[in-house]
């Protein structure tokens, strides 16, 4: 996610380098693995926010982000058009063993991947010479920790999120020991490392679902970024690379061993297409509280302008409806926000096609953040006329490592 | 597809603008529509041709390709990363009439999405916007002649293929009265065309397939089209913007009112990945008769030279294996050579990946082109180890259609 607002130089610790990149990365990452760009100013990172990848002098598919740094990657880099998430469960009777065996496996075929060098076992390495600004993201679910012999470490956040009345979950789609995220600019890419790296687990874990979405890049060149209903999606995000970087990333002492891991919320979103089409532009407008042409609050400014949620129109009426989605899903307190990094997904199952969002949110506290807004959308908005939770899963993304390490060591050694 | 050899200028009879587009169309459209670029000498065709859409300054979400012209877009265009191809049928009792109203529509819906306008009933005008080089290719299957009471004009061509033994055709991937062949730099932009092409259409058929696909860009500055075994593909092709437009093409008297058609096979063909990946390097490369790192023949030179079938080695043994896939797909006959735009798909189907490739061909008569070339790799190819055919159809793309006019109206008048 791209804020709109100017980035402040040197709020967060670092940029992560593009390693023969020419697009800004977001990351705000550890000093051992990076090279500073503190540089750059408001005016140089603005310019550099008006390239997308795809236009950027460096081809996309060129692109690289390094692995080892303090915060694993795929959270605040720009989010790249193409991504498929996997979650896993240890085999029946694996336990702690198995779980560090995988972990070294997939550090090294993850920073492999992503350096365009491939896994040792890679048998079509030309395929992993296209990076593509390939990230590979591992996060463990709550119950993991029991499994793996854990539960001194488990988070408080790292539970299960409570039920909605709305939702109508697929169990096919809930939950899951583990998460692998990869996401690059090209979905072979994509496919190649998915294949690589579940090669590489096979005998150690059991697919429990996968999800693959696409989207458009951010705001770019006038373009925004919209979702299959035609919403424009993601305008208000957190400062995660300065003030609210807090929102994002554990902090120092906040969970032992688990400072700068953030928790991830995945949330399969059905939307109903053949419905959707029935409703009017004034119905939509009025159930989502913004313009369909540009994205802007219906009480007036940009697409990133804050709703007036107190306007009144002549009659006395709100402006903005009591349920709108813009109201319901704002926050309510400052620390009520989070990252959002939904990707679309529109697939085929026989002749019909099944629309949707994966909505995907990451935060330092899902219980303080993400679980509120939520209860609100639960209770009241009209976007629920057209949508509908299919799937719900919860995973505390592991801090990043340094190199030579492993994801997860710190929990898993001794 | 892009040839590799030097284009000669003028060639062809034009060059088909993109509108707004830095990229070369490499199509030869009608004088009507096409603003010419015969200035173009080999020098400059030659680098444009090293620019992929990605890397154009022009951004691939701006490209534009017009809709009116002597012959439809989709076939001679550079790739687009992304398609869906959806096999359509008749509704039960519908005929001529219906087809007409049909032709009317797409024809219409086509030429707004195309330009970026979206159709008069969009309600989701914003997604049509980004047309992402959009082209919508449009086919009459064999079955549908009889349907509409047009067998006088069916070409000789236009006939289901003939069952090959390796086959093994899921009937839910056979055939189809009608095609829409929906391709674009973005899966959003497909999408959207997807969703208004078949919500206009719902009232006249029925569904009868839908498959979704993506590739890479062409060779472009050092990299390859591979497939998801790591093959590199489409190295070879015809020169369609010149000494081999005749091969793709429908000449003038060919076949009455079919003047710049072309026929399409579609086929599905299941990849192995699990089995693949027992395989070893050497046995893969002797399966596909080429070097797996760049693609070269076996025998020697680069991508796109020409494999020495005869070549023997120390023992008198031909070099490239008599069943391998590179000596049996070779034209025995100049004229067996077709267009090649086929697309990788990989695809979850509960927690199991689908992995394959959607082979699609023009040419301008698959009976002499394509079938035979068939017939031999089902007599022996060693690459059918690993790859099977399960879905299999044909369709005559329709020539293309001037401003006013409907595609197949020279059929449907009167």
């Amino acid at each position: 996610m791209i804020p709109s607002r100017p980035q402040s130089p040197g709020a967060g610790p670092g940029r992560r380098t593009l390693i023969g990149g020419g697009l800004a990365s977001l990351a705000a990452a550890g000093a051992g693995v990076v090279v500073g760009r503190e540089s750059l100013g408001d005016q140089s990172a603005s310019s550099e926010l008006s390239n997308s990848a795809q236009d950027s002098p460096v081809p996309a598919g060129e692109l690289k982000y390094e692995f080892y740094a303090d915060r694993q990657t795929g959270v605040a880099e720009e989010p790249q058009p193409y991504a498929t998430l996997i979650a896993l469960d240890l085999k029946d009777g694996a336990g702690r063993e198995e779980l560090q065996r995988l972990m070294r496996i997939w550090t090294d075929d993850s920073a492999r991947l992503m350096s365009g060098a491939g896994p040792l076992t890679d048998q079509e390495p030309e395929l992993a010479k296209r990076t593509s600004g390939l990230t590979i993201t591992v996060g463990w679910g709550p119950t993991l920790f029991a499994k793996a012999e854990l539960e001194e470490v488990q988070p408080t956040w790292a539970k299960p999120l409570p039920a909605f009345d709305k939702d109508s979950l697929d169990p096919a789609y809930v939950g899951g020991d583990l998460v692998l995220q990869i996401a690059a600019h090209s979905p072979m890419t994509v496919a190649h490392a998915q294949q690589e790296l579940i090669n590489g687990a096979e005998t150690l874990v059991d697919i429990r679902w996968i999800q693959t979405g696409f989207r458009e890049p951010m705001e770019r060149n006038g373009w925004s970024m919209r979702n299959l209903f035609g919403q424009v999606d993601g305008t208000v995000q957190p400062v995660i690379d300065g003030m609210d970087s807090g929102l994002v990333w554990q902090e120092e002492g906040q969970e032992p061993g688990w400072d700068n891991a953030t928790a991830m919320v995945i949330r399969r979103i059905a939307m109903d297409m053949a419905s959707w089409e029935r409703a009017d532009r004034p119905a939509r407008e009025n159930a989502i509280g913004r313009d369909l042409s540009d994205g802007a609050p219906i009480t007036g400014g940009g697409a990133d302008a804050n709703a007036d949620l107190e306007a009144t129109n002549d009659l006395g009426l709100r402006v903005i409806n009591p349920a709108a989605h813009i109201r319901r899903a704002a926050a309510v307190e400052p620390h009520q926000r989070f990252l959002r990094r939904p990707y679309q997904f529109h697939e085929s199952v026989g002749t019909q096609m099944q629309t949707g969002l994966i909505f995907i949110a990451f935060q330092t506290d899902p219980v303080r953040q993400f679980v509120p807004v939520q209860q609100r959308l639960d209770e009241a908005d009209l976007l629920n006329i057209w949508t509908q939770a299919v799937g719900s899963a919860l995973f505390a993304i592991l801090p990043g490592v340094a190199p030579g390490g492993y994801l997860g060591e710190q929990f898993l050694e001794g």
